[in-house]
């Protein structure tokens, strides 16, 4: 029966790959649990911040939170995920003392009941301005901007089918908060993923790559969203072969690349490893020839894991 | 992409050995969701109610929900357990669409992202309760009535050491609202356990027992609460010969049976099976000896399941 350590620095933190709801909702959460007097607790990240979410901490002027390089031995509030994938390699020797959410219920083994709260809506960062509310801690116009990218950038600009009412009632008290234009906000946060054609294919590939068990199965899953993929469409035998050296170098059974239109509404399913039939019949395409178009397919989380962990598991 | 179930009922369920907490809250979540329109929701129990729970159903006069033999091929909402190990025997073949808990996270796999909420309170009543403010429902005087008792219940009439806060509040609210006095409710219903002279062991050890799973060892834990214990201490070899009936039976390593003298603030651990070094090192306790006392030990929520996960997991 172990005592909690009580003075050490509570860290707040989102997933390796970390995006702008990860960043923005430990940013935020750490600002609440401080003004609501918890002085230990801190925002801090697990990766390098991508190019929106350098542009949105600039925007509304929120410093970069700290980068963790290890777990260890450290106290966690976790945001964004939970499953342990998607954490620091040693999540498993950290102390894990809350989790928000709104991913599927993972593998993360938490013997002590904790605060564990998930649910289906398109950000974490709506769940987080909630406490706001629930706590009566008004928002600083820096936080609810954060918060507002965050919702919008998750949910494509309110476009994606992951969007819950919660999420559109937020974005309206979030932008007031902020004093900002939400469409245009969503707008300029889009651009600022920069250019596709810009960027490599490895790096697209790597900016939002989420690793997953499926009965057994490790597979991988990046996604890359844009108003216009046609540049990165282009590139596909490029990236094919990117996606069978991730593979490789990961130790993966699969790897997929959905390349999600957002103007087109559906992703382009790219896959190197096994089981491709598996996906092939799971998603309703086939991800071995040149088009691999599913319409409607926008969400990674909602649409492509569930369909996948049900395929993986009836193998 | 499977489609969801839109007509077939839900139902909200507690654990498999239903005590006051997992019974009243699945009654009370059924009325806030159909008072907020959801005509699909009702309440069910995965087995037979114990006598405590009888009188506080009686005593407010709230029907005994239905006794659900099967999940497969059912919508469920679970409240009060999230193990599988704890729910009906065919959870994995159920769709499970909510959780509303205060135990620790378990092993249910959830493909999709749903309603998940956990807090570690002192009864899942507490959270339920919650929900009625949250979503602007009147409490009606039953339902009030049984979420007291349910908190007062788990608590033990709010002596337990996982008593919040949060707890004390609700049960003073509710007590309001069901117009009752919650010291005398607390007092009454601990006297509705009955007299345990009056019970058989076998029916001691399985009114309030559970299974874990620890890093692979399936443990069984029992637990009886009561005032004055000296009529069960005084039957401790026949209540052992019980321990290992139960172990054969249900083919597990090890059973533990916690008895609980509220008065004293503490429990007697008795056990059969494998790794009785691991629960002593664990607890601080010698359960092969006659008193095995081990004082402060309350909750084998908050206490002894994280203390023997942590000791299997270093086997």
């Amino acid at each position: 029966m172990s005592a909690q350590a009580t003075d050490a620095p509570v860290y707040v933190i989102g997933h390796k790959h970390p995006d702008t709801d990860s960043v923005c909702s430990a940013i935020a959460y750490a600002y609440l649990r401080q003004a609501l007097g918890d002085t230990r607790v801190r925002p801090a990240r697990a990766g390098d911040l991508n190019a929106e979410t350098g542009w949105v901490l600039q925007r509304f002027g929120l410093p970069a939170p700290e980068r963790l390089e290890s777990a260890a031995g450290r106290q966690l509030i976790l945001v964004d995920h939970n499953e342990t994938a998607q954490a620091l390699d040693d999540i498993r020797h950290a102390s894990v003392l809350e989790v928000w959410e709104h991913h599927r219920i993972g593998d993360l083994d938490i013997p002590r009941p904790i605060v564990f709260h998930c649910e289906p809506v398109g950000a974490t960062a709506t769940l987080i301005a909630e406490q706001f509310l629930l706590n009566d801690v008004p928002f600083s116009p820096a936080i609810a901007g954060g918060l507002l990218a965050a919702i919008l950038s998750d949910t494509l600009a309110l476009s994606s089918p992951t969007t819950a009412e919660k999420d559109r009632q937020m974005v309206r008290r979030l932008a007031i908060a902020a004093g900002v234009d939400a469409t245009l906000v969503g707008a300029e946060l889009l651009a600022a993923r920069g250019d596709l054609a810009a960027r490599s294919v490895a790096d697209l590939v790597d900016s939002d790559f989420k690793e997953f068990d499926f009965a057994g199965h490790r597979v991988g899953i990046a996604q890359v969203e844009a108003l216009d993929v046609s540049s990165l469409v282009a590139r596909r035998l490029e990236a094919l072969a990117e996606l069978a050296r991730v593979r490789e170098r990961r130790g993966l059974e699969l790897v997929l690349l959905l390349v999600t239109d957002i103007g087109r509404k559906g992703s382009h399913v790219w896959s190197a490893g096994d089981h491709q039939a598996v996906v092939d019949h799971a998603l309703g395409c086939s991800a071995g020839e040149d088009e691999a178009w599913v319409a409607g397919c926008m969400s990674r989380k909602k649409q492509v894991v569930p369909a996948l962990e049900e395929a993986f598991a009836a193998l």
